[in-house]
C-alpha cells in the first residue's frame, strides 16, 4: 500500500510513502547514464545506448535495481504502487515492446525526457507476467508518472497497459485511477475554509451552533488508510498544501502532505502483522537528491548524487538508515 | 426508536414515526375536557377540573390511555420517545410535582395552552420510575414538545428532568438532544443546492469532474437508521422541505419528511427480529384531524374528531388499521 | 434522477422513482402484441410480427408510448434512468441494429423473453442520437434491464452500448454502473445488525458507551440524494429488506425500498426549482398490474391489465391521478 | 487548535501537537522545586513550600512560564487546549480556590503526584478570567490531564470546573469532551482489520468484489482537521497503534500517533493565514525528556534534564529551533 505525489511548481518535486508489513533491502540507487540494464534480450535491442540517468529506491538483487520510485535527470518521475487485484498481465506479443513490470521504470526513465515522450513510448507497451527471477513472483503493480507539467497512471488492465491523465497528481493503489478521479467528484465541496453555516441560515437563525472549529470545511473527508481513502486526503492535502519557492521549503511540504496517509503501526492489519510506512521519500531532479525518512527515523535524510555519477557506469548505491 | 417533527408555519403540524419490533394495540384516541385521568394520587388534588381536551395515538390499559403522542386542543403536541439508557426515573420527591412517564403529556397537554405553560408547569416536575401496573415498567422516554411557536425537548436525566430548547424541530432517540444539536454543527455546510466546486477551483480546473448529480450538496449527509442520523436527516429535510399552505398539502410534504426516516422490514435488527415504522402519523389540531399511514399501508387515512367530541367525558376511540 | 430496482424472488416485483422537477404527462399504458410501434425505418424490417405485450409507464406522443419503464409478460423489465454527462449517442452504423433512444424497451421487451435474450439482442444495438420528433432532444439515458434471474445496465458510452451485470439489482444515474460497483465494495462492512464494539474492546473496556442504538451497524450509509448515495443506499435496503411470498406484501415492501431513496419537495434543488419524487411505481408481470404511489398521494393504486387486453393492436391507457 | 495524548503503558508517554497561525516564543522550560511562580496573592498562602518539579513547553512573560503542556517529576502530565466558545471564566468566589487560567497547569503539578490527586485539588478550584497582564485576555482553555494510570479533562463550564474521566485518553478542543466521547460511540465499529464482507454475504456472493483494500475496516473515520474529527482519529490511531516496551520505540510511535492529526500549512485556513503544527512534543518523566518536532524540522530533538535541575530555583530554558 503506498502513496505517491507530484508537488509545487518550481522546483517540482515527487514524493511517497512505501507503507508495508516487511522489510525488504531498499538502498537509495543512482543508474547512471551508461549502465547497462540487464533487459531481457528482445528490449535489449530496440533501447539507446547511453540512456538518460535516474535514481529512486531500488532493491538490488543480482546487480538489476528494482525500482520502487525513481526520477531521471530530466525530471521525469515514475513509482510503482500495488495493483494485486486489477492489474493484468500478459503472454509477450509480436509487434509490442515486451517489458517485465520490473522493466518499465528503468526503460522509461532512460529513454523519455518527459511525460509527452513517456506517453508515446508507452502506447506500445505490453507489460509481461515474466519476473526478475523463478523466486520471486512478476510485480502486480499500476504506475505513476510524472514531470513538471503533468501526471498519468499506466495501469495494466485486461485491455492493454491504460494510460490515464491524473489532474489530481496523486495515485494510491486499488482501484484503478478512472475510479478515483470519480470518487473524488463527490467530495468537490471540500474546503480549507471554515464550512458555511447553510443550517443556520436554513432556520433563519433559530439554530445557532454553541460552538465552531476551524477544519469544518473539509468534513466529510475520509480518514481512514485504505486506498481509496489515502487517494483523497493525499489530493486534498496536495491541492490545498502552500506550494513553496526554495526546495528546502517545499521538500519539507512534501513529507508533511504525505504523512497525512502515512500508516502508524498497529492501525492497519494484515495476514502477516501490520503496514507501517516503511519510509517516506521526496525527489528533486534539480539538485540530484534523494531525501528520505524511515519509520524509525523522521529526520529528513537527504542523499545528494553528483553530476560525475551521471556518467558513471556502474550503480551508485547508499544504504537508507532506520534507527529502530 | 421514534422520530417526531414539528413542521410548516400555518397550519403548524406534528408528526411522529413509531419504530418497533413488535405492535401494542395502537388506538387513535381524544381525551375529552372531561374525562378524569386516573393520576397517582397526589396528582390528583393538583389538576384543574375540566381540562383541556387532547388527541393521539395511545395504547389504552384499564381505561387509562397511554399515549405515544398527542395535541390538545391548543396546539400543543407532545410525543415520547424511547430513551432507555440516559432515562433517570426517581424515587418521589417532596415539594416536587410527581409524575410517573406516563403521567407526563396527559398532565401537561390538559394543563397547559402553550410550550411557554407547558415550561412553567415543567419546571416543577419530578419524573417518577412508576409504572401503569406492575406487569410493566416505567416508561424510560424522553419528551419533545412543541406548538406553533417552538419546541423542547424534557429529558429525564440524573440532574433532574432537563429542559433544553430545540430549535431544528425534530427528536429522535439517544444519546441527549445537547448532543444532537452539537452534532448537527457539524453538518451545516449541507444543502440542497448543487456541491460548490472547490476541488477545480483549487487545481484552477486541471480537474474537472466527468460527471455531476443533483443533491450532492447534501453529501455527508448520514442514511443509516440510527438515532444520530435520523435526527440529522430529519433535522435536513425538514429544514429545506418546502412549507405549505394549505393542510392538505403541508400533511402531505410531512408524510415526505418522515418517510426519510423510515424503516423497512429487515434493515435494523433486534433481539426479536426486525424494526420497522408501525406507524406515521400527523396530527393537526387545527381541524382536529389524527392522520395516519401504517407499514402495511401507505395511504394517508384521517380520523376527524369533532368540537362535540371535545366537551364528552369519556374517551373517543379508533383503530387503526393495517392491511398486512 | 430515479432509481430503479429489481426485488424479491417470487413473485419477482421491479420498480422504480421518477425524480423530476416537472411533470410530463405520464400515462399507465399497456403495449399490446398487435400494436404496430413506429420503429424508424430500418428496425421496421428486422421486427418480428406480433412482438410481446408489455406495460409500465409512458407520456404517449402521436400515438408512440415513450416508455419511462415496462416489463413484458414474460417478466422481463426495463427501465430509462437520466445519464445526461456520459451517454454517448451515435451516429447510424451499418451493420448494426440501429435505434433511437426510446426506442430501445419496446423493441427489447417486445423481442426478448428474458435477460440472456435481451444481452444477445443487444450485443449488436448502436444507440442514435435520433429522437422522437425536432421538438424533441434524443433522450440521454442509461438503462436497467432484469428479470425473475439477475440484472444488468445497458450503457451508451463512446466504445458502444456496454451491458453490465448488476448483482446490486438497482441502478440510480451518473456515473456509469461500473463505478457504483465499485464503490459499494468500500460500504461492505455496513449490516442492519448492532455496530460491533470494537472501540470497547481495543480499550480492554475503559471506554464504554454510555448510549446505543439499534442501526448503527449501517452508519456510514450516505444519507444524501445524489445518485451515488441513492445508489447504495436502494441497494443495502433492497439486500436487507425481508422478501416475501405474497405479492402483496412483496409490493409493500418494494415501496418501502423505494421510499428509503425518495426526494421531498425542497431538498433537491435544480435550476427551474426542485425535483421530487413524481411518482413510484412497482410492475408485476405475474398478476399483470401497474401499482403507483404520486408524489401528492402515496396510496398504492394498482392498475390491473387483463389477459385480453394483451392481444389488442392499440395501446391500452389509463390516466395517473395524482391529488395535490 | 491541538491535539494532546496519554499512551504506552511503561514507559507511559504523553504528547501533544500545537496547531496555530501564529509562532509565540515557545521555549522547553524546566519549572525547579523551588521556583516561586509568581501566583496572584490569595493562592500564595495556600500553595506548599517546595512544590515537585515540572517541564514543557512555555511562552516565558517576566519570569514568568506560561505553559501549554508539562509532566511533573512524579509523571502527572497537564495540557492546556483552545476552548473559546464554551470555556465559562468567572468572578473570584470566596470558599474557592480562586485560579487564573495560565496558573492551573503550574498550580496542580506542582502540588499533586498523581491524578487522583490532582482531581481532588480540582474540585476547589474556580477558574477566574484574570490575565497575566493586561496586555493578554484570560486564556480559553479546557485541560487534559493525565498519568500513568488514566486521563482527565478539566473544563471551565457555567457550571463550573467539570472535571470528565476520559477513557480514550485523548484531547482536542470544542465541543466539551463529553460530546467526543458520545460522538466516539458512533465510531465504535472500527477497527485496524479487513472490512467484513457483509454485502457479499447479504447477496449469498452475487455481488463480489474486484478489488479490496487493506484499512477498510476503519472507512468512515474522519479524515479533516476539525476537533471533533482529530479526536476520533487521535483516539482510533492511540487505541491501535502497537505499544513498546523501550522509550525510544514508544517515543517514536506518539510521535506517529500525533502525525495522523497534524496539519499540512494552507489546509486549514484562518482569518490571519492558515494553521499548521507548529510543534509536537513528547514528554517523559521517566527520563526527564521533552521531545519534540517542529514544522520546519521534523527530526526528533531530545531536550534532557538532569536530577540537579529539579532542585533549582530558577527557570532552566532552552529555546525550541525551527529550521525554516
Amino acid at each position: 500500500m503506498c502513496t505517491a505525489v507530484s508537488f509545487n511548481k518550481k522546483p517540482r518535486l515527487f514524493g511517497r510513502n512505501l507503507d508495508l508489513d516487511r522489510r525488504y533491502a531498499e538502498e537509495a540507487v543512482l543508474m547512471p547514464r551508461n549502465f547497462a540494464y540487464p533487459y531481457a534480450s528482445d528490449i535489449k535491442i530496440s533501447i539507446k545506448k547511453g540512456g538518460f540517468a535516474l535514481f529512486g529506491a531500488a532493491t538490488v538483487i543480482g546487480g538489476m535495481p528494482l525500482f520502487y520510485e525513481a526520477v531521471n535527470e530530466y525530471g521525469l518521475f515514475a513509482a510503482g504502487l500495488n495493483f494485486t487485484e486489477s492489474a493484468c498481465l500478459k503472454d509477450k506479443e509480436s509487434g509490442k515492446l515486451n517489458l517485465a513490470p520490473h522493466e518499465l521504470i528503468p526503460f522509461v526513465l532512460s529513454s523519455c525526457k518527459d511525460l509527452s515522450e513517456a506517453k508515446r513510448l508507452m502506447q506500445g507497451v505490453n507489460l509481461t507476467h515474466d519476473s526478475v527471477s523463478d523466486e520471486y513472483p512478476a510485480a502486480r503493480l499500476h504506475y505513476f508518472f510524472a514531470d513538471g507539467g503533468g501526471s498519468l497512471a499506466a495501469e495494466p488492465l485486461s485491455e492493454g497497459l491504460l494510460l490515464t491523465p491524473d489532474p489530481l497528481e496523486v495515485l494510491t493503489n486499488e482501484p484503478p485511477l478512472s475510479f478515483h478521479l470519480k470518487h473524488a467528484s463527490m467530495y468537490r465541496a471540500l474546503s480549507p475554509s471554515a464550512a458555511p453555516d447553510n443550517l443556520g441560515k436554513a432556520s433563519r437563525g433559530a439554530f445557532t451552533s454553541d460552538w465552531v472549529s476551524l477544519g469544518l470545511g473539509a468534513f466529510g473527508l475520509p480518514g481512514d488508510l485504505s486506498s481509496p481513502s489515502r487517494f483523497l486526503r493525499a489530493a486534498f492535502t496536495k491541492l490545498y498544501a502552500l506550494e513553496k519557492p526554495t526546495e528546502k521549503e517545499a521538500v519539507n511540504q512534501l513529507f508533511h502532505i504525505l504523512a497525512s496517509v502515512s500508516m502508524a503501526e498497529g492501525t492497519v492489519r494484515t495476514d502477516l502483522g501490520f503496514e507501517k510506512t516503511v519510509y517516506t521519500s521526496v525527489l528533486s531532479s534539480e539538485s540530484l537528491t534523494y531525501y528520505y525518512t524511515t519509520y524509525g527515523d523522521p529526520s529528513i535524510k537527504p542523499i545528494r548524487f553528483s553530476e560525475r555519477d551521471l556518467t558513471k557506469n556502474t550503480l551508485v548505491r547508499y544504504p537508507m538508515f532506520d534507527t529502530i
